[in-house]
């Protein structure tokens, strides 16, 4: 086990926060900060900026030029050590004339996983790896699920009463929360690859399921649609960016209707009270490169997504007001004891004016 | 308007501090905390302590001795001017030869209210009234509640789910929210002089409904029992202390069952679909000398009060599980629309564990 001091872990932490500037435009590839240090100084910063541009470690070695020979290097992710859309970065590493490499964590993804260590070991490069390892984790943990479980890192966000309504009787919930809650609630669409609603959803608030945060930014949006009800007029066809629906229809002449405006339509298996099977669903967005999942809702998705035990993470948005009988978010799911009832993890509360965000981790049953 | 320096702050701080010791214990007498400063420091403090016993002033007079003579009373009130269980202050001020008063606030019994500071100014102490204010207002709310609108200071608690569910289907409730959320509980009803339930959470909690904090605190316990189902082998009646049964019922079989173990039995109004008219329970327990009232549930009584629009604060304590349909807290109340949704001002929120603590001021109907 390498001792870490206290300057490592301040290296370590600038390379996380240089990591975490490239949320949302990299995925499917990690978020990956990079510093390089010589002298007890940084010489050199680097991060991935988006898909298909330089590596963290690449952008470091450039921005410390000839500084870069003789200096250790703070990584928040294993170097890679294959030819992708961007030479191998060990490559570069050892050219630089680096000669120490800290890295937070090791790459999950099976064509790197210890072999970018290896690499560079084997060249009589210094390597240690684990400095502030959790707060890596954390920050990727999208990509690490999506790489070591093959599937979506599922997240839901929920923005209710202090009673748990989600819209009143009639369906009205603009603007429950308020600005500094939605603010964060856009963040929440920036940091994931898809967004999802139920076609209810869809009907009511005819939302255009974007991120305003970042022109550049690409989320897929996807609607659950068993009986394909989606209207082609929706706004969210006037947006830029794909559409895909999942349905458990077999009428072609909807699922033309769809495809003539843009929409990709997909069938999946439908469970007992016509729900889409969720395992369809993930498995279609793995293969389609989706790390992280948003759940943005209604009441029927949302119940559906907590039942079937496929939510990894949750934010959970109260304003401070009460609405009395209306649309209460957890409406479909089964009735539980208070010892099954679902318990969030590692909580956080967030304080957002008057609103509070309640964040944690969902156990899951698959 | 007097400006006050940092220093007069901070003592006045001191004094809030001291008068909140006296919590629980001092009604229908407010609390009160008093310093007394001599050359720019404290030479006596003093608190009331119980009801019956001195008050803050003559606490303070007593703690500083001779050092009382030619020093600046900082007290949270304004001084009394009248002989109750206890002797005048203003008359202990002026003897002990105090040459300056600084009061944060007048006292709002109208055989005070302003009469003490007068009294005080012809005696030729220079008396300055207004420093924090707000703090001490707010430290009194209940006080100054019950002696304006002569009705108690009405508190409400709820421990719920993220989702509004305060118990299982099946009545079960303990316990969904954690130790430090408990104990918070607890402080409110040391802060109370009357907590109230309805008979369903005797039926089904058998509840003591006493505050474990301190020994010393009395608290009247308050049943709502329409048709007097309360039963005689409930753990509240092998408590010590009085419990008050607020019905609609005629049944003097019933009455007399009660009465004999102890209870008092109190008929009220009865409004449409049963309820027991609030208006004639808070002016029942005002002419108790009740000056604040905690209501702890369950959901029927919870919704009675908020669709009453007699609740003046709310402390909504949430732990961060998820039920599903359950015993929602707010089922009673009639469907609103988000602007006509009961909505919390001053909001404060308070980390307790893994809870979390909404409280805030509820616009009040009446």
């Amino acid at each position: 086990m390498p001792t870490w001091t206290d300057t490592d872990r301040q290296f370590m932490l600038e390379a996380l926060e240089l990591a975490f500037q490239g949320c949302g435009l990299v995925s499917p590839n990690p978020m990956v900060g990079a510093v390089l240090v010589k002298n007890g100084r940084v010489v050199g910063r680097g991060y991935h900026r988006r898909f298909g541009s330089a590596h963290a470690e690449i952008e470091a070695i450039r921005d410390a030029g000839k500084n870069a020979r003789g200096s250790t290097l703070y990584v928040t992710m294993e170097p890679c050590c294959f030819e992708g859309k961007t030479p191998a970065c060990t490559n570069a590493v050892i050219n630089a004339g680096i000669k120490r490499v800290v890295a937070a964590m090791l790459d999950p993804n099976p064509r790197v996983n210890g072999k970018g260590v290896k690499c560079l070991r084997r060249q009589g490069i210094e390597v240690a790896v684990g400095l502030l390892k959790q707060q890596a984790q954390r920050l990727n943990e999208a990509y690490v699920t999506f790489m070591k479980e093959h599937r979506p890192f599922v997240i839901l966000k929920v923005a209710s009463t202090l009673d748990g309504m989600i819209a009143t009787e009639e369906g009205d919930s603009q603007w429950l929360t308020g600005e500094r809650a939605r603010a964060t609630g856009q963040l929440l669409r920036l940091m994931a690859d898809a967004i999802l609603v139920g076609v209810n959803t869809v009907l009511k608030d005819n939302p255009r399921l974007t991120c305003r945060l970042n022109a550049e930014k690409k989320l897929l949006r996807v609607i659950l649609d068993s009986n394909l009800r989606l209207p082609v007029q929706s706004r969210l066809f006037q947006e830029p960016g794909p559409v895909l629906v999942f349905t458990a229809t077999r009428q072609e002449e909807r699922i033309k209707r769809l495809e003539r405006i843009g929409a990709q339509v997909i069938r999946v298996r439908q469970e007992r009270k016509g729900r889409l099977n969720w395992q369809d669903i993930l498995n279609e967005l793995y293969h389609r490169q989706i790390t992280s999942l948003l759940i943005e809702g209604g009441a029927t998705v949302v119940s559906s997504a907590l039942e079937a035990g496929v939510v990894d993470k949750a934010y959970f948005f109260q304003a401070p007001k009460i609405l009395g009988p209306g649309r209460l978010f957890s409406i479909g799911l089964k009735p539980r004891t208070l010892r099954t009832a679902l318990t969030l993890k590692d909580v956080r509360h967030i304080e957002l004016g008057d609103d509070i965000l309640t964040e944690g981790y969902v156990y899951r049953f698959s």
